[in-house]
């Protein structure tokens, strides 16, 4: 792989993305060979915006590798109140890092970060943009479960708003899958991803009804429907009811379909779902380390 | 000590505090030993409410053993602000940590989510349940200056509503202690404290005069009056500057009275205590340490 | 160097300075070299007032020493709330680390904090008292471009409420330079500043045209002029201009002046300046981690 920063998921190949899958993968099959290859290694951690899980993970990763983070804490308690750019910020950062990990409300903050800084610097959310950790811990969690060929993927919820299904889907026309994007009208794909996924040759398959689509998938990709796209209560509760799996609505699935959730999740997965074998996604969530310290190896230098 | 989880004090037998206690020895006398006992190991943070000791303490006894911490942050700055049940943020996070610390508003809250992991969890507080580690760290103290046997101890101050008092007197009856009760008539124990430690073969002494007792002690243990549990000020001003220690006050008690304190205090303790040699509350906060390393690596496996 | 606690610039002498700053030269060139130097090591960081790049860049500094920290978190997220005195809160914390890095915003907190523990304590700022690792990473820049000896240093900005600059301006009268203060008249230095460089033997020079002493200098060292400190508005905007450097402005000074400045910047440097040879304030601020690593170095044992 030989990319200096990961800003979009856009920007990896099929090499890219299998590179950082096989790599998570021996790492998760033997995370103490590497437990110390990158001590002395510092990431310095970045995030404009709340997250739990995204930051828990690239530190978790971050020293599962043998390094350590350099964290700038709330936004609240820097200085970043007193009104420096960000580009002055990630100036400065640098100098106290090897890498980077940037979350920003704004849409094209990582790339604009990027080119003002010489370490690797990696994009972890910029708003409506781009997430690719998590799309590649999406790809990981596919892989490990139904492989990335010849497999039927669903994916439901709200297509129109959703950030981590536009980039997910996207990623997904590198491989040999078939997408059916599961939703009410309302909340269908915007007009941009489909022509999007058509240019990339692949063939958007919508569905408004879940049960007609479910026996066939291999993989559903469960996101959340919220209340604030809905103009009115009523409205909404009828659509979240039709787009809310149970162990019940299962019945009809294959045995091994996974069932995956990017999180937090509120009621569109019931929780007697969790303790059936379809559930994944907690898993998922776990898969971030193992992707994460791929990803952060390669850039540091995992050919060392 | 056969736990998988520590939720409260209760649970632990007299061995398994011993177990604690002497392991919390060792370390203290010789720390370098284990620096790197548990290296590679994560701990998971989750304090959804304010402390300093506690989870510094906690970062500090890991750090001692050679491991490292994976802080979910301030709740303000994390993604359960979306919504998340504790259970999904318990099974997210175990996936990044090789055990848990928890904090939480909600009585119980640490028991309910010890149900939902697989990996060790620590109860740091549970609103106005359980804080096993500050009971342990208070028996520390203790034992270090008075021992546990035919020693007795004076708990002075809000015993109505403290929490960390009702699981010391609990955890206290495994010990030949005789302890004295010493708080105005409207702050004394709980009936249902008191009936529960007469259950436990603990003879409960009350006292409203702290000066009559005070020369019997070996251990003082001083709480915090607070001033929202009176109608009136002055009520409260009385009250509360008669269970003051001042080092005057000292002057009729036993020369190696050890006073103690859970901290923070306000002025329930004079500062000219702090030069006294009866003084131990800052010492009892370090033993947090020690205590909290012990804990630790019996959990993560002290017997490798 | 022989202090156990380092809380004002105007403790040092100039062998301790000289110290410092040869140790830091000594650890930028090779930091691997100390790698594992503090292995086990933990710095306790108190931030009771927001900071991005001076947490940072301790965080760093003890990290590269091998050390690790323990951080108290935002004052929100700690019990200070709760009303603890801040003598008891050091004394408390000294018990979890092995050195302390105070920021507050009360000017003597960190003397005042220093007389309650026995371990190493440095101030990282006491508002509008003293910022000591501030004075030594820019004395740090300067010897690095342009050395201490011989040299005309342009201070310019707002000079009567800047704390990093008068801090600077007592440190330089221990070396053999030439010290010229640009500002408008409103912002020139306290009277009680010029009167301290006077009993040092330093001959104060202020000026109020950037432009005619440009010419001469080896460093300008650009403050912010704050909007706040101006009754209107219009009378601001005249005066920051005219103290306002852009890559034009460069265009009379020496080819190797180095334009240095403790950030964050609004716009009393042009972003245009970011690309000549002259901008040193990205190197200053990335200066901080070897200077306070061979700070942290000395203070906790260097010579071992």
């Amino acid at each position: 792989m030989r990319h200096d920063h990961i800003t979009s998921a856009r920007q990896l190949s099929r090499e890219d993305i299998e590179a950082v899958l096989d790599r998570a993968s021996e790492l998760a099959a033997d995370p103490s060979a590497v437990a110390n290859r990158h001590e002395g290694a510092l990431l310095g951690l970045l995030f404009f915006e709340p997250s739990t899980r995204t930051k828990m993970s690239f530190s978790a990763a971050m020293k599962r590798l043998g390094g350590d983070i350099v964290d700038m804490g709330p936004v609240d308690s820097s200085s970043v109140k007193k009104g420096e750019s960000l580009a002055d910020t990630v100036r400065v950062v640098e100098g106290y890092a090897d890498a980077l990990v940037l979350r920003h409300p704004s849409e094209g903050a990582a790339e604009m970060a990027s080119e003002f800084v010489d370490v690797p610097l990696i994009n972890a959310g910029d708003g409506a943009g781009q997430h690719p950790t998590q799309t590649l811990l999406d790809l990981y969690t596919i892989r490990e479960n139904a492989g990335l060929d010849d497999v039927s993927i669903g994916i439901m919820g709200d297509l129109k708003y959703g950030r981590t299904v536009h980039s997910l889907a996207h990623a997904l026309t590198n491989f040999d899958v078939s997408q059916h994007f599961i939703s009410p009208e309302s909340l269908q794909l915007p007009r941009k991803v489909r022509y999007d996924l058509h240019q990339e040759g692949s063939e958007v398959k919508e569905h408004t009804d879940p049960e007609a689509i479910l026996p066939s998938l291999d993989v559903l990709y469960v996101t959340r429907i919220q209340r604030e796209r809905f103009p009115d209560e009523s409205e909404y509760r009828k659509v979240a009811g039709e787009y809310q799996i149970d162990a019940e609505s299962l019945s009809v699935a294959k045995d091994d379909l996974a069932v995956m959730h990017p999180l937090p999740r509120v009621d569109e997965i019931a929780y007697d779902v969790d303790e059936t074998a379809n559930a994944n996604y907690f898993e998922q969530a776990h898969n971030g380390v193992p992707v994460r310290m791929a990803l952060l190896d390669l850039l540091l230098g995992g050919d060392q």
